[in-house]
This record gives structure tokens, C-alpha cells and sequence, in this order.
């Protein structure tokens, strides 16, 4: 897996286009007022970056070549460049600016868990910090070592630790080594015809470990569950050894050390192999496309199917922002053109009472056996009609399918005409759905109303649970003429984040702390929360070693 | 609620009894060579036990008045010698002899969370010792002071704290006061439309914080989930506040403070309050008898329940040892008699090939829509055919349904007849099952062998999950003459434990750690999870006030 760009999403040659979608450009002019035909900015040349020299003591580095072997020690610039962050968008525009952080002085890539336990001990041996790094995909500033962080700093790259080591048919669990990327896993386990089935959107550029360490869920999560749910078994080098955790389907034995992982950011030790539920590639799999005439039915079909019978693999639903986003990108002459036919639009309004405008698109995934996925097909669709929506097939959900996981990279193409767009995703009880959506509408555009900019956001369903869901929230904006782009996106963010944990909603979902949400975690976990947290970091790695200032 | 005897399971006036029973006296006539016609031992009675005078200094019982109300604060021997232990067979036999352990100096019982605070103020102020006490039913010693403690130590009984709050129905949580018992829970929430599906045996007297603090699992875990997964928002009075969990169905805010309060017995605080997971009283609720050849071909069918798209409510199967010791505790003419019926069992061995002495029983239960639970029943029983098992229908079912709270109380009827038996269980990987099952028979025999005792040992497969079961052991046996049966019961009760770590299964799958399974833990967990425990309780309760001893 090549690394990602050192100033934005995925690999060189792949980017987002407005070329191929001709309503995005009139969309955009539209609601932001930005003209999308050529790009205003650009990122620094690598060349013009000032990246300072690495303080690596030769006892240390002698150590970690001893520890990985020296072709696997790298001090190479742009190696550190490329870890030294995420992906947030504080960190897209902090690169594209030549505006770099402290850069681990070192990188190195261990290719077994001996070689994970020998750089860790080195590194505690002379007081070094160690942050893990799986695909750099964190967008919440999980990976950035503090500023004034003076020892020496080595980014341990996971990336050489990417086999499936076992298959146990019987319980359907995978033992799989942390490193291992989204697509290199899927296709090492479809050969013998299983899944995972995690996919976040960030999975091509994300791995098995990092989806660990920050409590990641995928767009099938209804099916498969988040992380936590998947993962049973774990090998985590820490300080005090090797943790090894079973891959026990349920235990009581006292608070759960394996939940103690997740979530954990590197902060008490370096993941190295999991054990995970895997499952018989299904017989079919399908996405069907809904159409409902306001978000708040939308909302409330979706309840409704967690309450119910049925079973699904995805629950999504757009509101009316998004929707017309969705119609926007879409590209010539693709299917998703029928949603907007004459044709249908005078049905949707003359037979079903649509407001166009307020109109949503959703999809919902069925996965299984050709008999269940029909019968499930069949008893969601009944909750869909009584919500007054509509099936409008299976094309839109396939197009869905195939471009989900570029979505990241919109991101590069508007910072390339000087428009930051980022994502705040939380969870909460379906019966504060609605609240938090509102709170969170009023709070992003009393955001831009006090910035004096024209912004956009929209907000989809996804993640549907027993007792709620997730939101996931959209939003971009043309900064003021001459301002610091920075200071104001954190104006937008903070608004939306501050909604969030005052209205009964997480800080995050699936995105992890790091620490752009440090500041909201006290007010969603309580006090005595944080100090539990911080009784187990500084009584595992009392030495602040363990990627330091994050999460708390 | 009643406090349970002093001595053993349950309340005065219920017990268990063989005369109703008629194959049970032969049935442990053969099997242990005991005659059960008569009891021959009793516990001391009351006023026999030397109860040591409380320890309580004058400003600490004024404080604790202050805080929950003189009345509600007791010195009172019996109240005292009932908040001592919980009810491990190890508990009961002790108790039944006189042999207290360091009784608790005072009992309080707070009737609200201020009050909770209050207590747990006044007792750390004073460097007093808490333990906070929901039904007494614990049977891994989580509930005994250490024998050596000097400081006093105040039980806090959270029984009055028994209110369902409120039910927030679309999203169906129900917030709920954690001292309420299992019926009094169900009963609240029955007159609303509702029901928490969490069964555990110990259901009639345990509390919702009891098994939170323990990690319980109930038996209908297969369909409702474990207390882990029902459990959502809490309300926890720590040294450091009152920890406030929300009740959002997922985030990714660090290692999760939720699952640190699940199964902490105790150690971080007091939990008062919890937000969970309830669902619509089914429509219609089933549990059918199946019978299978032999336990492996039982295993195999709810391993492939487990792998199939069926949604069912309980899975379970008995081992031939258990299902003969279930056939001879029928009652007189009840519908189980059918199955020991000569037609039938012409029948079994005839047409299916049953070797009788082999043959297991087991009940897989349904819920919901009419609809639903006939597909689901259809299509079990597919599977349950291809393993070569046969339905028996509802009766062994509704039977078992009926009885099951009642199983506790045999431990006190066999040690009025000088017998100690007990329970091991645990969970594990599906594809181990039968080698821990083989491992542990072996364990079990070996030790009666070595002993020099005849014993009886059973096991059960229940809560089936995607990645593998519990497997749930009773064993019983006659102690040598003049051997002491406590050490006797701990060479079995030890090997038992043993086999179970030694073959990739857990010390406990929902017990919980307490003192009784303490020795294991690092063998299960390893050396840094033990580590990373132990910061989490040293660093939120350094002065080791909060039930001290626990776990590790």
C-alpha cells in the first residue's frame, strides 16, 4: 500500500473532479457561491517545506536497526513528513501551507511482534515517545506528536504487518496481523471465501489496527457491528509485555481489558494481531434506493426498522441538503438521472404529496441468502410505505456502492479553491434524533451567519441501533476575504461539536478523540470518566511515552 | 424483597425437596451412593455463631444517619451476617458451620443517589472500607471484606433504589434505579408493555446493579444480549463524583468508561443508576425440547444455529450426565415423563439410532411475532434434523421455563446430606468447545479420583454467540469420611478452573472475578491486562476504600 499524498487524501493521481458532474458546478456556484472552474490555491511544493533536521541519538537508532533492521529505520523527509499527521482537514490545510508540526524524527516498520516489543523497549530505554501509525487516515489529530514534545519522537509503521494468519472455520474468527489495509484484508479473506465486512469510508486507506485504536464502525455496521463489536482476540505490546487477550465470545472477568484497547489511540501500547469475526461471503447483497418526503420521515422509518423483525446491512437516509448534493454529483447520463425525470418528479408530487425541496434519499442494504434478503426486502418495505416513501430500486444503491470511498477526496478539490468542508459525526437516542438535528442546523448557520459567510451542511442517517443511530454531518464554507481560513472553520466546528454533547449526542460516533475532540470529553463522559481514563494511561505508561496528549 | 437466609439460597420457608421427585432418590443413590431419605448435617442455628461487636466510631454512624436517615442504618447481628458473604457454595458451607468472615460493622440503605454520595463522603473521610450490596447472591466471593481488614466497613445495601424512572419509548430505554430485583424490574416494566429479557438463575435475588458490577448474562442472552450489550447510560458515585455515562447506542470517545464500570464489582464506586435496553413484551414466546444423540451432535446444531440467519431467544444442551440428573428430577406425572416413555424410546433407539445412555436434551426458545417464531422454529428444526436430533415439543419446555429459579436451592438440600455441589462455567471459541468439555471431564473425574470421593459432574452448553457458547458445569460429591469438604471442594473446583485456562477458555463467562476465580486471572487476561486493571482501581480509588480485594 503506497503511502497517501504528504498534503491530502490517497495516493498521486486520484482526485475528485467536478468534470464528469455537470450539475456540481452550478450546484456550488449555487449554494456557496464559488465558481468550481479552476483552482485558486495549491499546496507548497514538497521542496519549499522547511522540515527540521531529526534528533535521533545513535544509541536509539542502533537500537531500532537492531530492532527492525536498518533498511527499515528511515529518516527520509518525506517519510516524515507523511507521518507526522492525519488527514483532518486542520491538517490538510496546515500542510498544503508548509505549516508542519514537531516530525517524528524517525520512522520505522517493524515486520513482527518481536520487532514491535524491541522498538518499544528501545524507545522507553532513552526516553522516547512512540506513536503507532496504521494508514494516517485519523481525522481528529490522533497521530500529531504536542508541539514542544523535545525527546526524540519515533512513528512506528505498522504497514509490513499485514497477513491473515489463520482462519477458525468453526467460530468464523480471523487472527490478523494490526497492520493489514482495508482491501488487502477483504481480498486475503474473500479468497477463501469469507468477509469482514468493516467498511469505513476511509477504507482503502485504513487499517485493521487503526480501525481498533480509534473505535471505528463501517457503512454495514447494522450487519456486522462496529469494531468493538468485531473484535475478540488481541495482541497489544505495551510497556508492561505482550497483553494477549482471547478471543472469548463474552466474558466477566472484571472490567473488560479488551474494551480498554479500543478506543486506546496508541496510548497503551501498539496493537499487533487481532482475532475478528469473519463471515461466509453472502449470496446476494443489495442496496435499494428510498426516496421520503421529509428527513423526519426518513428518521422515523428507520426507527421503526430497528424496532421491527428485520434485519439489514445499511440504514441510511439524507436530508434534503444532502439529497440535492447527492443529485448534484451525480455523473452523465448514470441512473441516479431518473430520480430527477419529469416523470417521476409529477408522481412524487401529484400521487405522493412531495415537496421536492424537502425530498430524501436513502438506502437501505440487505445481505444473505436469496430467500431472506427477499423477505426482508418485503417487510422493510411496508415500514417504508407507511412513512410515505418510496423504492426507487437498486440502481442509485449500486453507484452508492462503487463510489463511497472516494468521498474523501472533495475534500482537496475545494482546498484547492479555498474552501475548507469537513465532517462531525455523533450518536444518540432516536428519541433526541430530531433535537440534535436541529440544534446542530441552527448551530452550523448561526455559524456562518456570525462569520458572515455562505456555508452548507447536510447530515445523513447512518449506523442504526437498537436504542439509536448516528448522525453524520456535512459542511462547507467560503471563509471571509482575508481571513485565516483556520480560525474560522474552528468557529463551525466548535458550534456543531458544542451541540452536540449539549443536547444528549456523543462527540463522536466512529472518529475517535485524538485531539480535536479532547475538549468536549469531559462534558460527554463526565469528570470521574476522565479520571478513570487518566488513572489508566498514567498507571500503564507512567513515562508519557505512549503517543502522549491524546484522548485526554 | 426479603433478605435471603443467612445460611443459604433463597428465603425461609422455600427449599428444594426430593419427595415429589420419585427417580430422584434412586437416581443419587446410583450415582453417589448417598441416601437423600433423610438430611444429616444442619447449619448452627442463629444464636449459636459468635458475632463480633461492630466497629463503628461515633462520628462516622452520625454521618452515615446524616446521610440516609437513622432508621435506614443498622447494627443489627442478623442484618450484618447477611451482608457478610454472598452465596458461593464455599459461603454457604462456612456460614452453615459458624465460620464468619469479617462481618460488616454497619449496614445502610440509602433511598436516593445524594444520599449514595453522602455515605461513600462520610466513609472515605474516615477512611472507612465500602461494599456496596445488591441481592447477596454472588457466588465468587465478591462481597467479603478481607479477613485482615481493621478499618470499618460499611455495606451499602442499594435496595431501596428499586424505581423504574422513566421509559423513553422510541428509543426503548428504560432508566432504571440499580437497586431493583429482577421481578420487581420486570414487573414495572410488564405493566407498561415492556420487558429487559436479562434471566439470569439468580433472577428472584439479584439486582440490576448486581449484574452490571458482575457482568451477568441472563438466559435469554441470545436474543436480548448479555447485560453488557442491554446496559447503555449509568449513574456511578465514585471517589471523584458521580460518573455519568449517556446513554448513546455507540461512540468513539477512548476506551470506553461504560465497559470499566461493567464488572468492576465495586472497585470504582457505587452504581445507582443505569439506562438500558427494553423491548416490547413478545407476541407470542416459545421454548421447544429437542433430544440429539450425543452432546457433540447437540453442539454442532447450535454452533450451525449460530451460523445461520435464525434468530432465536435461548440455545441450550445438556450433556448425557445432565440430561439423565433432568429426568430424574421431574415430578410425578409431569409431560418430561414422556420422553422416558417406551414407546418412545423404542422409537429413539429403532428409528433414529439413539444409544440412550447418550442422549441429550436441550431448548431452543422463540419470541416474537406468531409469524416470526414459525419460520424461525421451521427452520431450526432443519438443522436440528441434520445433526439427528428430534423436536419434543413445548411441555419440557414450559416445565424448564417454570423451575429454572429454582436450581439454586438445591445446593442447600445436598449439604443438609453432607454433599457440596457447585458450578464452573465459562466460554470459548466454538471450534474448542469439545476439547474444553473433554479437558474439563477429565479435570473433574481426575480430581474425584485423586480424592478418593464419587462425584457427579454435568455440563450444559448456553448463550450461543457468532464466535462460540458458554459451556456451564455442576458437579457434585460425597466428601472422603472426616475430610475436611472444603479442601476437598477446592481440588475440584480448582481443577475445573484450570482445565478451563489452559484450553483457550475463560475463567468465567458471567460470575465475574470476586475473590473465588481471582487466582486465575492473570492466566486469562495476562500479566498487562492484570497491570491495567490495577492502574484503573489505584488510580481512581488510591486509598483502596471501595471494596478492596476484588478481582485482583
Amino acid at each position: 500500500m503506497a503511502a497517501m499524498k504528504w498534503w491530502g487524501w490517497g495516493v498521486e493521481g486520484v482526485e475528485f473532479t467536478h468534470e464528469d458532474k455537470p450539475a456540481l458546478g452550478p450546484f456550488i456556484k449555487e449554494v456557496l457561491g464559488l465558481d468550481v472552474s479552476r483552482p485558486t490555491t495549491a499546496p507548497l511544493r514538497f521542496d519549499q517545506l522547511q522540515i527540521a533536521d531529526p534528533t535521533l541519538p545513535d544509541a536509539l537508532r542502533a537500537a531500532l536497526e537492531e530492532a527492525v533492521g536498518a533498511e527499515h529505520v528511515s529518516v527520509d523527509p518525506l517519510d516524515r513528513v507523511v507521518h507526522a499527521r492525519g488527514k483532518s482537514v486542520r491538517d490538510l490545510i496546515r500542510q498544503r501551507r508548509g505549516d508542519l508540526p514537531r516530525v517524528p524524527d524517525v520512522v520505522v516498520r517493524p515486520g513482527g511482534e518481536d520487532a514491535v516489543t524491541a522498538v518499544l523497549q528501545a524507545a522507553l530505554k532513552v526516553d522516547a515517545v512512540v506513536i503507532p501509525f496504521g494508514g494516517g487516515s485519523s481525522i481528529s489529530g490522533s497521530l500529531e506528536a504536542p508541539a514542544d514534545e523535545q525527546r526524540p519522537i519515533v512513528s512506528v509503521d505498522l504497514g509490513r504487518l499485514d497477513k491473515l494468519l489463520s482462519i477458525d472455520e468453526h467460530a468464523r474468527l480471523a487472527t490478523v496481523q494490526a497492520g493489514v489495509f482495508g482491501p488487502h484484508l477483504e481480498q486475503q479473506l474473500n479468497a477463501r471465501g469469507y468477509t469482514f465486512g468493516h467498511f469505513p469510508d476511509s477504507f482503502t486507506h485504513s487499517t485493521l489496527g487503526g480501525w481498533i485504536a480509534t473505535r471505528s464502525s463501517g457503512m454495514q455496521s447494522d450487519r456486522y457491528g462496529d469494531i468493538a463489536d468485531l473484535t475478540r482476540g488481541l495482541r497489544v505490546v505495551t510497556p508492561n509485555g505482550t497483553l494477549v487477550a482471547q478471543p472469548v465470545p463474552s466474558q466477566s472477568t472484571g472490567p473488560s481489558v479488551r474494551e480498554m484497547v479500543l478506543g486506546s489511540e496508541g496510548r497503551l501500547g501498539i496493537i499487533t494481531e487481532a482475532t475478528v469475526h469473519v463471515r461466509r461471503l453472502p449470496q446476494e447483497r443489495k442496496i435499494l434506493g428510498y426516496l421520503f418526503p421529509t428527513f423526519a420521515a426518513g428518521l422515523a422509518a428507520m426507527r421503526d426498522v430497528a424496532a421491527s423483525e428485520c434485519s439489514v446491512s445499511v440504514t441510511r437516509v439524507s436530508d434534503a441538503p444532502e439529497t440535492m448534493f447527492s443529485f448534484a454529483t451525480r455523473k452523465r447520463s448514470t441512473l441516479l438521472d431518473r430520480v430527477q425525470s419529469k416523470a417521476l418528479q409529477t408522481f412524487l408530487q401529484r400521487r405522493l404529496g412531495f415537496e421536492l425541496r424537502q425530498m430524501c434519499l436513502s438506502f437501505i442494504g440487505y445481505e444473505g441468502s436469496a430467500g431472506h434478503v427477499a423477505q426482508q426486502r418485503k417487510a422493510v418495505g411496508k415500514i417504508v410505505k407507511r412513512h410515505g416513501g418510496l423504492c426507487i430500486g437498486s440502481s442509485p444503491g449500486a453507484l452508492y456502492d462503487q463510489k463511497k470511498f472516494d468521498t474523501p477526496y472533495i475534500r482537496d478539490f475545494l482546498l484547492d479553491r479555498g474552501v475548507p468542508a469537513d465532517v462531525s459525526e455523533t450518536a444518540m437516542p432516536w428519541s433526541r434524533l430530531q433535537t440534535v438535528y436541529d440544534a446542530v442546523s441552527a448551530a452550523g448557520h448561526g455559524a456562518f451567519a456570525q462569520l458572515g459567510v455562505r456555508g452548507y451542511l447536510m447530515c445523513h442517517l447512518s449506523h442504526s441501533y437498537h436504542g439509536g443511530a448516528c448522525l453524520y454531518f456535512t459542511f462547507a464554507f467560503e471563509p471571509s476575504p482575508g481571513a485565516d481560513m483556520l480560525v474560522e472553520y474552528d468557529v463551525v466546528k466548535s458550534a456543531i461539536q458544542q451541540a452536540f454533547v449539549d443536547n444528549g449526542a456523543t462527540l463522536s460516533h466512529h472518529h475517535a478523540v485524538g485531539t480535536e475532540h479532547a475538549r468536549w470529553l469531559e462534558q460527554d463522559i463526565s469528570a470521574p470518566g476522565v479520571a478513570m481514563l487518566e488513572a489508566l494511561f498514567s498507571g500503564t505508561d507512567p513515562g508519557r511515552n505512549l503517543n502522549p496528549g491524546k484522548i485526554v
